[in-house]
């Protein structure tokens, strides 16, 4: 049966997270929903991360397998005609390898957390940033990131419900940039723990107000212990940009 | 009585406009409502430009008058807390001298008009922008613009329900660029008619997928006749962008 991989954009705050949840709509459940109304039967959609409550995606990536003889064109409009109302949009499908799968074989994970530093209450972007007040000074974040890129046991910056087997993992990008009002923090590695980018990201906006010093990243890195973590960054600024396959 | 300047963002979608309407919210009543809240009485705040139901503001300017003593950073503040939720925000507030007037002395007013010109339905940015799936010719687009700069009669380019005295006003800037999926519309003027810039969106929206060629918008401009309009865009792309004062 053709497999098809699907490039997904959607806004996170309407579901409980890309996961099928028996209390609350997912991401996951609207896409197998609309691939049921196509296909009939009971389609899974594999994704290839599982983004949190509110957490968005500009290039999540999935597979499902179609029994129907549709092009990649035909099956990404099906789709994006059964998703609505919902804000989940198929921006490409592609026929893929049989054996293709989204979230075994991806090979790279990019993620961005997007900061407006500013006193005014967000209205057009509220849900999709998180405010912070206080001037952050956006060199001292840079220089505090610099210590979390490479091997390292994460476990200051996991989640307690995260499932990885291991909570070392290979940072192999984690970059801060002012952007006018936004400061943005771009993350790349083969594979993330639960809440990691959020952990950092909060750690990083306590060193960019001065609560922290920058070394005290990583002495939070190096205590291997989840109480040392300064603060959870909010859902709300983070998305999921893009995931790399060979 | 100190009067105040008010520079204001806010998202159109949940409102019938910015001028108060007797059949649904307003920006202008939620701002007068929390003017009451701080100062008591029925302070009267007056906008730059009305903007249409659906239309956002980046930089809305209105003035209001303080019977307390507050400083602007505290009225700012004060409005921003009696706001909540409504989806505005006082982005500055200044003191300005008792007879300045946001409407009538403002010299320039400026508006972003903003295209997703991609296939896939609008997530994150349903509501905030004009999705074209057809792809367009941003070039023909400007070739069309630069017919309408300058001082012309726009009534092909005005609603029905506009008040201005005259249908003839001066377009200082009407520019078309492309970044990406995205095809913007900057447009600057003294002052502009009711939908100006929502009818000339659309008639650009048909010379870019090749409906119109460039020289048909000067046809339409010269007609000086609604019925040769071409496309009203909708409201979820326009954004009010910058009010200028002498």
């Amino acid at each position: 049966m053709p497999r098809f991989k699907l490039t997904i954009e959607y806004d996170g705050r309407p579901f409980m997270g890309w996961q099928r949840q028996a209390h609350g709509p997912s991401v996951q459940q609207c896409l197998e929903e609309a691939a049921a109304a196509i296909f009939g039967g009971t389609p899974l959609v594999y994704g290839c991360g599982r983004t949190d409550s509110g957490v968005h995606a500009l290039g999540q990536v999935a597979h499902v397998d179609c029994p129907k003889p549709l092009s990649p064109f035909r099956l990404s409009e099906a789709l994006n005609a059964r998703l609505r109302p919902h804000p989940i949009a198929i921006l490409e499908a592609e026929q893929v390898a049989d054996d293709f799968h989204a979230r075994f074989d991806c090979t790279g994970r990019a993620y961005r957390y997007v900061i407006h530093n500013r006193r005014a209450p967000l209205t057009l972007t509220a849900g999709r940033e998180w405010r912070i007040s206080k001037p952050l000074d956006e060199t001292a974040m840079a220089d505090a990131a610099a210590h979390l890129v490479g091997r390292h046991d994460f476990t200051t910056f996991r989640s307690v419900h995260c499932q990885a087997e291991s909570p070392v993992k290979t940072l192999t990008r984690l970059e801060v940039e002012r952007q006018g009002d936004h400061v943005v923090v771009e993350a790349d590695a083969p594979s993330f723990l639960h809440h990691q980018i959020r952990s950092i990201t909060g750690c990083l906006a306590m060193v960019g107000d001065g609560r922290w010093k920058p070394r005290d990243m990583k002495a939070a890195l190096d205590s291997k212990d989840r109480a040392a973590l300064g603060l959870n960054a909010p859902p709300d600024g983070l998305y999921f940009v893009r995931a790399t396959y060979e």
